[in-house]
């Protein structure tokens, strides 16, 4: 089979690769229904990320049971699956605090932009759906195997809870999945902080009341100036850099709750200006797995649709137009079909 | 009178100053029954912060209100109150959310170390006992206003549930209240760290089940080992410093909690660290006035004995020497009687 290995900074291929097959009796593999560029992706693709080997690609997926080791016992062929980026076994003290991100057990899924996945550790890993769906249903039940989650992650870590005044910072796909994660919450307001026309509109769409261009300390002052001089209860840090780390922390009122979803790059915190904020900080590599069955249930019942954010659909092997379309900000998400 | 000003590192006065009165119709003026020295105190009076000018000190205290302004309405004369280190409203955004020491009209009260205090916001901030207390339970009554609020701050921050796993980073007098506070609030297994034979002898009367002596990765070590490999469900760092932060960071299981209650004192987060250890952190000046009611109740029932953190009383005017013994670690906490 042919799968997507980046060489060097912008140098994406499509090549040939071996096939997958079961190398632990806790394996699957399936036949990826779709797969999709991660905004995680570009910061290797970018060079900001040092890339020491050429690296297989790609940690967003679902689709049809292809085959499963012999200790699996729940997944079986031929049911359509999803799983998060990180695959855990569901049992050990991480998996049921309610983080299999970070599960004692964890490996990341890494070769996803392809025709055919091994999943490790299945039965911990992917949960299956009611029944095969249409054809329809498949971008959203992609988008909940890491940018649903984490936009949902990014909502439920900044406590969002019926009533609450929200800021999403960020308008990428996983700050533009957020909105609609913590609408279903029951927030009351959110405040999308976006400059871009289209996705302004999407965030709209998604249920933000409110769109706030300004960034940085402007921004702060609309977010201020939008609730009464008291900043927002809920405040979803949704980039991963210093700046808008900042700006987050910043906005939140007395007491309220900032998340960080992106894997922060050079971040730092300064212990004065977090003990002042009164501000609970909450964070890390989205626990996908806790979430999938209810965010499932809401594709399944078409309560949400975060299939929405993708806004390009290509074939597998143009997977490097997919990447630079995202690079150039010309996508918000590109989902790539076998 | 005479009141309590730092001149200069380790210069402490005990020394003529005005009589306090009452200069906003909001104030009051109560009468000290018990001071003391904070651990706080001693940044200054070691040099470490600095001292522009000479500083009145003391900021934890209660007594007889002896006169309130025209506009006071719920404080009377005669009455027995306790409030905290930082006057407040009650009624500003930021403490109807529960955060008074971050009240929109706060002000630091800096001038307890003397026999009269004049405190604003009155109403906001003073809360009254039931009725004249006995002597035997003034030492209570007084950590309430700061130490012991401050520790239960710790324990609230960090989430402690009824059978949660705790360590309590810090041996000093908040640090030794963090473990009644956690021990009301249902902890199962409380461990304190701290390597002083009396200490711990205190740590165990409040509550504590575990004693760890080592410090940062051998402490670390310990808890892990202590709980399974794990890490603590709560922990609670109660010193300020980098080391002990990253102590308790490192300490924590996933999707656990970390709060801090003390001024982190060139302390830096770095956001990756945050990000993969799943933590979540909160902290900041203690919400005293928002405990004082229960804290009150459960001191006034002799539920609790914060009191006993006292293990040395001297006269006011032996100030000097109070805060030597605490700045030699020869005392925990130093209580003065005008």
């Amino acid at each position: 089979m042919r799968g997507t290995v980046l060489y060097a900074p912008r140098d994406i291929r499509f090549e040939d690769r071996p096939e997958p097959e079961i190398e632990k009796p806790t394996d699957a593999v399936i036949r990826i229904a779709a797969t999709c560029v991660c905004g995680s992706d570009l910061w290797p693709y970018r060079g900001i990320n040092p890339i020491k080997e050429p690296m297989p690609m790609g940690h967003e997926y679902c689709g049809v049971v292809e085959e499963v080791g012999s200790a699996v016992t729940k997944v079986k062929r031929g049911q359509f699956v999803i799983g998060s980026f990180f695959a855990s076994d569901n049992t050990c003290p991480n998996c049921t605090f309610g983080y299999p991100s970070s599960c004692e057990h964890r490996e990341f899924v890494s070769t996803a932009q392809a025709p055919l996945l091994r999943v490790p550790l299945a039965d911990g890993t992917l949960v299956a759906t009611p029944d095969i769906p249409s054809d329809d249903l498949i971008p959203s039940l992609l988008a909940v195997s890491d940018v649903m989650g984490t936009g949902w992650f990014a909502a439920d870590a900044a406590n969002v809870k019926p009533g609450s005044t929200v800021a999403v910072v960020g308008d990428g796909a996983v700050g533009l999945l957020a909105v609609p994660s913590a609408r279903q919450m029951g927030a009351e307001r959110i405040i999308a902080m976006s400059r871009h026309p289209s996705r302004q509109k999407l965030a709209r769409e998604f249920g933000a009341t409110d769109i706030v261009t300004e960034r940085g300390d402007e921004g702060v002052a609309r977010i201020k100036e939008l609730t009464g001089g008291v900043g927002a209860d809920s405040v979803l840090e949704c980039v991963g850099t210093q700046e808008s780390m900042t700006q987050s922390i910043s906005s939140v009122r007395r007491g309220g709750y900032t998340s960080y979803v992106g894997v922060p790059h050079g971040v730092e915190f300064n212990g004065e200006t977090l003990f002042y904020a009164h501000v609970h900080l909450h964070g890390g590599p989205a626990p996908v797995r806790r979430f999938l069955p209810e965010l499932i249930r809401l594709v399944w019942e078409r309560k949400i649709n975060p299939g929405k954010v993708f806004d390009l659909t290509l074939p597998l092997d143009q997977v490097a137009e997919a990447y630079r379309a995202m690079d150039e900000r010309r996508a918000i998400k590109a989902l790539l079909k076998p």
